[in-house]
């Protein structure tokens, strides 16, 4: 594609970085912004390249965040007796959506052997500091990682971790997803979904 | 999500204003960069801000180009005789990697009164004004807007425009596309294949 300007070109490498940005949707979006004005492409270049300013980690929680603690750690109206591990930052918008209450600990990420990531290289030695010396802080510890194998293997590592301490852990249901179907539900999910089925 | 940093907010407000990127994709783009370097991040920032830069259009062809008149409108060993006519720059990508060798025509957009898109309101009037005057100069114009409604009505009032001149035009070809499946090709399509079938 030499016969495109080079700008164009390169901004279109740079689309195609992202995830689930192949060449011709990097490409779309490229020329989408060639027929926008100027202004309009600086908005996005500028937040962009405004992205990390004045952006810090919770020292409590580790989300992103302007401030240290973060405006959910630093909430009194909140309950922070009930803490929700996450995988990433989009889980605690997740659940915040839900309408979780309570306070967060984000691991920035999940044990992979596959992918080299061992229980050292996410945030588990900081949850397990922040609960070992409080427990008597905390009414439950809600284990919230995917429910994947990843997820799964995750929340089992740290379940050894705080089996020393008397500490109520529990995991998010699994279960049909609701709106879903069941003849389209998947096998693992339904089994799932039976052995924890309720009184009705 | 006001729980989240403001420059995260605004760059997923930006990137949902991208054609096809809703808010949870934005979101998706904008957690990914904040995992990359800062380094990758300026890459793309700056390519976004650069994109403008040096850039002008062929006022041959109105391509966007680094120069004018552009690398395909400068280029000798090129088939000046045949002209296509494309709707937008990355119709005019797809013609080159289809092999074609001659120049183009970019109009800027198609006829669309749904849209409120006049004949005046594309390069119609420079097509013509091209042409008119040199009639010697072309043995072919080929009508490249895309096989849609508004594709075709373009295609029809370029054709009523240079009706007065002695000059062969042509269309792309209608008909199954390469790899497709019968069965699942719709009807106007078909037709056409059909109209269009060939000695075999």
């Amino acid at each position: 594609v030499s016969l495109l300007p080079k700008t164009v070109t390169n901004l279109i490498d740079e689309f195609a970085k992202l995830p689930g940005v192949g060449p011709k949707t990097a490409a779309r979006l490229a020329f989408y912004l060639l027929t926008k004005s100027i202004d309009d492409n600086r908005k996005l270049g500028e937040a962009v390249l405004a992205l990390r300013e004045n952006l810090t980690e919770c020292g409590q929680c580790y989300n992103y965040a302007e401030s240290d603690p973060c405006p959910i750690c630093a909430d009194d109206g909140r309950n922070h007796r009930m803490l929700a591990v996450v995988e990433e930052p989009l889980d605690l918008v997740a659940m915040e959506k839900s309408g979780f209450d309570g306070v967060y600990h984000v691991l920035g990420g999940v044990v992979s052997p596959v992918n080299g990531v061992g229980p050292d290289d996410i945030r588990i030695g900081q949850l397990i500091d922040r609960v070992k010396n409080n427990v008597k802080d905390y009414d439950e510890i809600i284990l919230a990682t995917d429910p994947s194998l990843e997820g799964e293997a995750t929340a089992m590592y740290i379940k050894q971790y705080l089996a020393p301490y008397d500490i109520r852990l529990t995991r998010l249901a699994r279960g049909l997803p609701v709106g879903g179907d069941l003849e389209y539900t998947d096998e693992a999910t339904l089994t799932r979904a039976f052995e924890g089925r309720k009184e009705y």
